[in-house]
């Protein structure tokens, strides 16, 4: 599973310019990054006019735009949708997802605080806070880092958060959610699945397994 | 498998205004669609200066950004993505994709045609043509329908594209490649998947089911 990392903070504190340092960071260390940006207001990432924009004006559910160097998808929500969802769902090939703008959850926290622009921060200790990066310190026992110490903040991430992964990743999810599995269950899964698939034509040298079942009309 | 229709044409044939009204005939039949732009020369879908296009600026190999009606995803590619991969990595939740722009490949087409703007179509009869919507008709072996009889277009995917699935639906996919599977396979896994998962707790009520082996770092 893709680890997660939030980056909050009260409005204008920064989070993006710390962002903005901590990706190139992650990339010199040879980190893929993927980020994710709660956008509570909605949006509008097309343009007018383009295809693309008369697609979705027209009713389609989701609309991709592919390209050599880049793909673009924009598609329907009926609700938010929670940050494991998102990774789950939307994002594969990167090491870490940095986070913009979840407060809420259980995800591990980074808080950015300036003194000229609040009188406090927002996380209180109790909030998953790995460390807070501010021009003042507070006692919520985690590391307290500089504003541009985007060295000191990775360190704290990569060694919280980028382990050496288990020696092999099964995900499994049931009606859309994921099922958490013991090490015995996951490698008792993973041989028979192995077993199963590797006598298929085509199937011989195995790496990867993706087995996606979906319910029938009758269901 | 979620099928695909390509429209395809010459250059300002009509491609977009055509699937500007596919799509909300296929809505009102109760199907949902995703459509795919081919855009050969890059696009740029972001705004300058909002918080994810500094993400992506800054380095970021994917960017996300989330609202309660609408997901948007911006990702890096290596190269011109196929359109099956880019159904199968990317598009969930709809009844059939509209393409814009592949004139090449397997995929059924439809091509627009219209005889103030070319000569003479693009397709010669044997590109997997289903129609050809025109205002002049040519011998391709395919029913010719006019410029705006988008009903009559969508009865032909319908009635080609959008028979009755099968009772169940097993999607299988090795090292990212999807494998084939006869009915009696499909089956076998199925069943011994669903009753190797029904035993694990919070799985009583089984739906759908994903499950997701990636190789460790030894393989």
């Amino acid at each position: 599973m893709i680890p997660i990392i939030s980056i909050v903070g009260k409005s204008n504190s920064g989070k993006t310019t710390l962002i903005e340092k901590l990706i190139p960071e992650f990339n010199r260390r040879g980190y893929r990054v993927g980020t994710v940006k709660h956008d509570v207001h909605g949006f509008e990432v097309d343009r007018e006019g383009k295809d693309s924009w008369r697609h979705r004006k027209a009713g389609a559910y989701s609309t991709i735009i592919s390209s050599p160097q880049q793909i673009a998808l924009i598609r329907t929500m009926n609700a938010d949708t929670p940050l494991d969802e998102i990774r789950d769902r939307f994002i594969q090939d990167v090491d870490i997802i940095i986070a913009e703008g979840y407060k809420k959850g259980t995800t591990p926290k980074v808080e950015v605080f300036r003194k000229e622009v609040h009188k406090e921060p927002l996380c209180t200790g109790e909030d998953h806070l790995l460390a807070l990066v501010s021009n003042q310190c507070f006692d919520l026992g985690v590391p307290c880092l500089e504003l541009n110490d985007s060295k000191g903040v990775v360190d704290i991430l990569e060694s919280t958060l980028l382990t050496p992964r288990t020696l092999r990743n099964v995900h499994l999810k049931v009606n859309g959610k994921h099922v958490p599995l013991t090490p015995f269950i996951a490698s008792f899964i993973e041989g028979s699945i192995r077993g199963m698939v590797s006598t298929l034509k085509g199937c011989d040298h195995l790496k990867s397994i993706e087995l996606v079942i979906t319910p029938s009309k009758n269901d």
